[in-house]
């Protein structure tokens, strides 16, 4: 059994592959039936302001975001390109872990240059299944203000 | 001995350092004696389009690369910086496995500023030979097709 | 036990937890009592020219340079973004190992792009304590010239 380090890592890479290459139904796959997930600003992280613009407390919702934009044909993969960094991990119990991880995200414009497109960081509790590290909950800090523009795009 | 998500990513550290701080001599001895080796475009890899400028199909042409690179003065250390994120793994057995990784360069200009310039994705083979991960396979695959012109750089 | 890879790449991420998110005061706790620390640029390392304008050789330096930070206002978490790449991992011993790492630093202004602020490569001893990687020497070296004007930022 790895550690908790490993398996956060290791579901992170996996991660990042279902984002920008696809399936991107395998998005709701890296997170547990009952997850919590949102997207919002280290601004109103800071203040304790409610929700962003995308929120989810289970992983249905999280499959009928990618239905919806599978439908709208607004899911372009190849398009953007996530980078983490390496996960702070807290909190390691037997079957869980909490942890914080950077993040940026590139934007690749067809024959335009390539810029970064957001930063943040994601506050993670994760939990052990079948030798994999489920998210059960991601929050996701955005650190510019601008960044509430993209909600696209999964994060 | 440890599991293949560590030997991937020890393996990643080393690569990035021969290519970006040298000796460049070094990057040839991440691969196989037999090791395939390309540089393409998403576009391309999409609609399976054959080799990239870039392309060897066992270590002694990324040698002569190397040389070719060092006699016409064309590699400068320290221009570039790559990072790689984590990588998804795939398929692993007992004496190899594949996975996919998420990789950016910076172009660093004299005294202007640094900005992105390529991203992309590794598709890997990778075997264990004496507790290391050795790259039997390499696929770039850039994201943008503008990328294309930097192919003096190992990637 | 973690091997020295896992050790390493878990106090990187606390790292650059301590000094993108705080408390700024948990920096110093990731270097030994008389850990040595510099930043200079690529050319001057190159050259072989002394310390750059950051410099540090035991941990008080570094609490000093903390307090003076949140004295002065100068430190605004949030405002900058560390990734991290993958170490390369030399000399491993059984309490001990040196590596190197590339780094970004994005800065993220209010309501502007985000752009790269700054890339390099930190050169790296490490030693083990109580489980932990803590560094007994880190000589951050900057790619860019232009670097040494950033120097409220710990890097």
């Amino acid at each position: 059994m790895s550690d908790a380090f490993t398996l956060i890592t290791r579901a992170q890479g996996s991660y990042v592959r279902a984002i920008d290459d696809g399936p991107i139904e395998d998005w709701p796959e890296h997170f547990t039936d009952d997850a919590f997930y949102k997207v919002t600003t280290a601004d109103n992280h800071r203040r304790g302001l409610p929700a962003g613009a995308i929120w989810a407390n289970n992983r249905n919702m999280l499959k009928d975001r990618v239905s919806a934009l599978r439908e709208a044909n607004i899911y372009e993969p190849h398009v953007y390109r996530h980078l983490l960094g390496q996960p702070a991990v807290f909190e390691e119990c037997e079957n869980s872990a909490s942890s914080e991880t950077s993040f940026l995200v590139l934007r690749i414009t067809g024959d335009g240059p390539t810029d970064v497109f957001a930063s943040g960081r994601y506050l993670d509790e994760y939990v052990w299944a079948d030798g994999k590290a489920l998210l059960k909950k991601r929050i996701v800090v955005c650190d510019s203000n601008r960044t509430d523009t993209l909600l696209v795009l999964p994060l």
